[in-house]
Order: C-alpha cells, then structure tokens, then sequence
C-alpha cells in the first residue's frame, strides 16, 4: 500500500484506559489513527448493539495527535458510527483493544473486545482484537508493543481472509521470557459461575457473577496451550457461526 | 426418555412477552417447565454478561402453571443463575424465544435470544432459540407452535452434535402457506447502517441506530432463501468460533 493506511482504533473498557493509548501510540507508527472508542468500561457486553436508546458522539481530544471521539453506545456501536458518520472513506483495518484481560477460549464470545473486530469484519474491514492477561487498569502494556505491530503489520500487507478476523491474547510476561507468536484453535473452556448471594441493606436478596475458567481441552494448537506456555496467541475467528458438519445429521431426523 | 424431560425457557423480550409465553404453553405439553427470563426488554444485548453490577432475581407467579424467576440480568445470565442457584439437576433442553422478530444470518450476532440458547450450550445443555419474523408486541404466535413442538420433540429424541445449538426462525405467514423447515447455513447479509442525526431540546446532537438488511448471498440453502420462501428454517450453530481454514494461511505469515 503506497499511502499510509487509514486505522480505525476502539475498545470496550473506555477511550481513556491505558490498553487502548498503548495500542493508538503504536498505531501511530503504522498509519493514520482515528479512535471511536466507549466513553466508559463495557466489559462482557457481548455483541451488543444499541437499539432502543439515544446515541451521543463527542470530539474529544485526549493527548491531541489523532481525531478522536468518544461515544456512549458499545464497541459494535463505535465500529458502525465510525464507519457510518465519521469517517470519510473506509478504513484499510480496524483495531480494538488493546483489552484489560483475556479474552482468549470461550471468552470470545462474551467479549466487547471482539465484538468491535468482528463488526469491522462484517463491514468488510480487516481487524484484529488485542487483549492482555492482565485486569489491572495499570497493567504493563509495554511488552505488547512489538508484538502488536508486527501482527498488525502482517495483515495490513497480507489481508484476511473473506470473514476472518484475528483474536490477539498476550501472555503477562516480561518481554524476554515470551517464546514467540502462535496461531491457534480456540480452547473448550468454559466458566464454572459460583454466585455470591447476598442481602442489601432493605433487606433483598441479590448476586455477584463470580467463578472461575475451566480449560477441559488438552490439545497443545489450543489458545490456552500458548497462553500458559508463554506464547502470544492468534485464533483466526469468524462470524459465520453455521456448524456445517452438524447440516447431515440434521438432514436425517423426522422434521416434516 | 422415560421420565418427563426438565426444560428451561427463557428469552429477551422479557418474562412477559406474548412469545414466551406461547413457548411456555408449547413445553408444558412436553415436560417440566421453569422459567427464568429478563424482567425487561434486552433485544440487541448480543451475548452480555452482567460482569460489574448486582443481579436480582424475583419468584414471580404470571399464570401459576410452572415456577418462574424474574431476572434484573442479561438472557446469559438468565441461564447461569438457572444452572446454579435454581435448578436442582441439569435441564434436559434450554428453550429460548420466540423472539419477536428475525435472528436469521448475521442477526444472530446480536441477538440476546440465541446468546441464551449458546450460553446453555457452553453448559453441555441441548438448546433451540426461536425467532418469528415479526417485530411487533402483538405479533399472531398460533402457528409457531407445532413447528416449535416438532423441532424440541426431535431435540430432545436425537440430542444434539457436541458444541452446536438451533437457531429457529418462523416465516410470519398464515400456517397452511408454510411449506415445511427447512436445514439451513446462516446466509451471508448485513446491516447497512443509516443513523438518523438529532438535536435534543439542550441543543446536543444525538443518533439513533437505523438501517437496512442487505442479503448478499444467492445461495439456496441458506436461512434466507427458506424463510423467503415460506419455510421454517433451521441453522445449527457453534460457539467455536475458530475460522480452521485460515490456520494453514496464517502460518505462512512472517510472524517470528
């Protein structure tokens, strides 16, 4: 590409978090950054779009090199504000993240992260999500740096495939102990929730969502396997969720 | 089966909507019914969780036929707290809808009717989301039910594929204009945004999403084609979202 590439930033925990100013400083060294990202964390909203409520769209300028807005919808709305009513032409790859935690296995599907890369997907924008294995809004981003231009740097010279987009986890390592960058399956994982039932001060009954991960997969092309191996991960993700093997058995039962 | 199966209905239109409750009066004829749905609306919240504020959860009794809990969360988290704090033994089905309006092709991204019938299938829970083609509150759901019927009695008798729900979307016709249902891959359409650019009585602009569904795919065995052709269509769906095609292609890449 002879120009440089138009990047189109968000994330769900909010256009302010220290993930998201990692992954725009970055991206500044690639192309030209406009961000669209949440006014506030949207963590575990999912895919979620807003349909039935008002959207506000604010310029904002946060450390002044790149145009920048902050919305109030989710990272899906940000995606499809940008790609609608901001920006002048479509943009060669849309990133998200980079995210405060994983996002790796099952987590794909509960995760804003993704939910933004995989919006730009269905627009037909290239994306990729990148996520930390660190929850701490003071997480250590710095290790992620290299890692994150030379993925985002592949695709933008390669492509992606017709309705693939990139999950990008990154172990919490120091830089020198992480072993390089794999391209995996997504883990059958899952979360066994314990609810923390408590009482209010009226006297109702309420729940905390808690629990915890549980990897059942023991395959070594599994996310999870590079993750605690000391690897970044790539899963190749798609939006079409047919499961096409599943067609012919269906085929066979009693249906009309 | 010998005993009477357990099946969980729930839905995101709310525990109230006219669709679950013709869904509820469906399983009664099959088995044990508990309900467990959203006190409100939560269409487009695409596979939230509630991750950062408190869950409530109501006994309430609505036609005093089954048990049934009203939840403040998501439809997620709808099947969690069944799972985990209300039912006694694993339910032999989820049952999820019928959603008032379309989850067909890429809608079922977004849909928080079929983000229950998957979390119930990350749990190891046989489970159908069902869609009828019309969006409005009073929508007719009479002919919904031997096709809902059917498809749950064949779920129940066959099981289902390791890692694959349904998403069953109903042609809003009149019964005998219905040709039959029809196994189906999720059609390749989008959304073509239009947001429609206010001014509020303070003077702020604000959006509200609007748009267009654009099917992009001519082919004949997608869920498209059926339902525009007058049948129920059936598109088994994964949670594993890894594109493996792309492995091979993403391994050629300069990666390390």
């Amino acid at each position: 590409m002879a120009k440089r590439p138009l990047i189109l930033v968000t994330n769900d925990d909010g256009i302010t978090a220290p993930g998201i100013r990692t992954l725009i400083s970055v991206m500044n060294t690639i192309g030209d950054v406009v961000v669209v990202a949440p006014d506030s964390p949207q963590s575990g909203m999912g895919h979620a779009i807003t349909v039935d409520a008002t959207l506000y769209l604010e310029k904002v300028n946060i450390d002044g090199k790149q145009p920048e807005y902050s919305c109030s919808g989710t990272p899906a709305d940000c995606v499809k504000l940008a790609v609608r009513e901001i920006l002048d032409r479509t943009p060669d790859i849309c990133v998200s993240g980079i995210n405060h935690g994983s996002n790796s296995s099952i987590n794909v599907i509960y995760s804003g992260t993704m939910s933004a890369a995989l919006e730009a997907g269905i627009e037909g924008i290239p994306a990729i999500g990148f996520s930390l294995l660190d929850y701490n809004w003071n997480a250590n981003f710095e290790h992620c740096k290299d890692f994150v231009e030379t993925i985002t740097r592949q695709v933008i010279e390669h492509g992606l495939p017709d309705g693939v987009v990139l999950n990008v986890n990154l172990p919490n390592l120091n830089k020198k102990d992480i072993k390089g960058i794999k391209v995996c399956r997504q883990a059958r994982a899952n979360w066994v929730e314990e609810f923390d039932k408590r009482t209010n001060p009226m006297g109702r009954e309420y729940y905390w969502l808690a629990g915890k991960f549980v990897n059942k997969d023991n395959g070594e092309d599994t996310d999870e396997w590079a993750l605690a191996n000391g690897y970044v991960s790539i899963v190749p993700v798609q939006f079409d969720l047919t499961a096409h093997h599943a067609i012919q058995k269906l085929n066979t039962w009693t249906l009309n």
